[in-house]
C-alpha cells in the first residue's frame, strides 16, 4: 500500500510550501520511505476530513491517516525503528518537542509576520479568499499592514535565531553530528519562507544560511529542487 | 578523594546564586554524587586558578579540574554511566546542549536586566566593587538603570518563556517523563533570581512556576531550603 502525504500546494501544484509539511518530507527522506506527496489545496477539506483534521499533513500509512507533523515524525520513528533514527533515543525525542515549540513559538509567528501578505498571488482563486480571511482575522488587519515592516523586524528575527546560531557554530547540525528530526522541525519554517517570498531572512554569512544551504542539499537536493521565490 | 564543587557565594557564605553553579549542584545531586560545595567569592581568583579560568562553577573530581557547566554536566554523565542518565542518550545530550543556548541566550540576559541591581548588597565588599565595575562596563550604564524599567520588562520575559511554558503543559519535565539535564539548565537563572531578588518573576499560575516548584522541591528540598530574597 503506497505511503501518501497529503501536501499543501499553489496555485501551482509543484509549489509546496507548508513548513510542517516540509518536516515531514525530509523526515520521510531520512527514513527512506517511498512515497506520493500528493498536491493539496487549504479547500480540500474533504480529501482529509477521515482524517479528523482540516489542516495538512495528512500521512496514510498502512491503512492509518495521521495529522500534525510531530505526531508523523514520531510514527515514522515508531514503525520504522531500523531506519537511520530520527530522534537519536527517548531523551532526543523529548527535547526534540522542545525545538518544535521553540520553532513554533518563536520562528514561526515571525516569519508569518514577514512573508503572509506574498502568499495569496500564490494561491488558487478559491484558496487565496479562504487564506486571506482566516488570517486577516488571525492578525486582525490586512495582511499588507502585517508585513509593512519587515525591513526592521527581520533584525529581531534574526537575534531570535540566536541558540540555534550558537549550536550551529559548533557543529554541522542541531541534532548532533548528522541532521535529525530537531533539523527537520527548524529548517520547515524557514523553507516555507523561500518557497513564498524573496524577501531575504537570512545574511549569507550567517551558521544559520550555511545550516539551511546543507538542508537544502540533503536527500539530493530534495529541498533546493522545490520552486522557490528566495533562490538562495 | 572528597568531589569539590568551588560554589559562588555572597557576603552570608551560605548564599549561593550563581545560576550555573545551580546547574551544576542539582546534576551532582541527580547522580548522587557526594561533594563539599566550598564557598567562593568572585575576588578569589586563585583558588581555581590551577583550572585554566577565573570563573565558577569549578569541580574537582578525582584529580581533574573542569569549568564551564555544560562541560561538568557531560563530564559527570560520562563517568557515572551507572548512576541515573542525564541527557537520556546521545540526542538528549546533543538537544541539551540547545536548551544549554536558548537558556543562556533568552533566559539568562532578560533575568539579568531584571536583578543585577540588586546583587551588590549581597556581597562582600571587595566583591560588590568587582561585580559593579565589570556589570556596569558589560551593561554600559548604572545597574540601578539597566533594572528601572523590570516592571515592564518582565511580560517579555514571561513571553520568551513561552516554549518551555508550552512542553510543561504536555508533561511535568523538559526532560521527558523524569528531570534531567535540561531541567537543571533551564532551571539555573531562575534560581539565580530567587536568591538574589524579590523581584516576582513567574506568576502563580503559570506552568512554568509549578515546574520550578518541583525543581525547588527535588532532592529533599536542596534548592528551596538554599537561602533566597524570594521565598515562593
Amino acid at each position: 500500500m503506497t505511503v501518501i502525504l497529503h501536501d499543501l500546494c499553489g496555485a501551482d501544484p509543484a509549489l509546496r510550501f507548508s513548513p510542517y509539511c516540509w518536516r515531514v518530507r525530509l523526515a520521510l527522506a531520512h527514513k527512506g520511505v517511498a512515497h506520493e506527496a500528493r498536491p493539496w489545496r487549504f479547500t480540500d477539506k474533504a480529501a482529509i476530513a477521515d482524517a479528523g483534521t482540516d489542516k495538512v499533513p495528512v500521512l496514510r500509512d498502512g491503512g492509518r491517516a495521521l495529522h500534525e507533523s510531530w505526531r508523523i515524525l514520531e510514527h515514522l520513528e515508531d514503525t520504522r525503528p531500523e531506519a537511520p533514527t530520527l530522534f537519536g533515543g527517548e531523551g532526543g525525542r523529548a527535547l526534540a518537542r522542545f525545538v518544535n515549540a521553540w520553532s513554533d513559538a518563536v520562528t514561526a509567528p515571525a516569519i508569518a509576520a514577514m512573508v503572509v501578505s506574498d502568499i495569496p498571488a500564490l494561491l488558487a482563486p478559491d484558496d487565496a479568499a479562504y487564506f486571506v480571511r482566516t488570517r486577516e482575522a488571525r492578525f486582525g488587519r490586512p495582511l499588507a499592514e502585517v508585513t509593512a515592516g519587515r525591513e526592521g523586524a527581520v533584525e529581531a528575527f534574526r537575534r531570535d535565531l540566536h541558540p540555534l546560531r550558537m549550536i550551529l557554530r559548533e557543529r554541522p547540525w542541531l541534532s548532533g553530528p548528522a541532521a535529525g528530526a530537531a533539523d527537520y522541525i527548524a529548517f520547515g519554517p524557514l523553507q516555507w519562507a523561500r518557497c513564498v517570498s524573496a524577501f531575504p531572512l537570512l545574511t549569507p554569512d550567517d551558521p544559520v544560511h550555511a545550516w539551511r544551504g546543507r538542508l537544502l542539499d540533503a536527500f539530493d537536493g530534495l529541498a533546493r529542487r522545490a520552486p522557490a521565490r528566495d533562490p538562495t
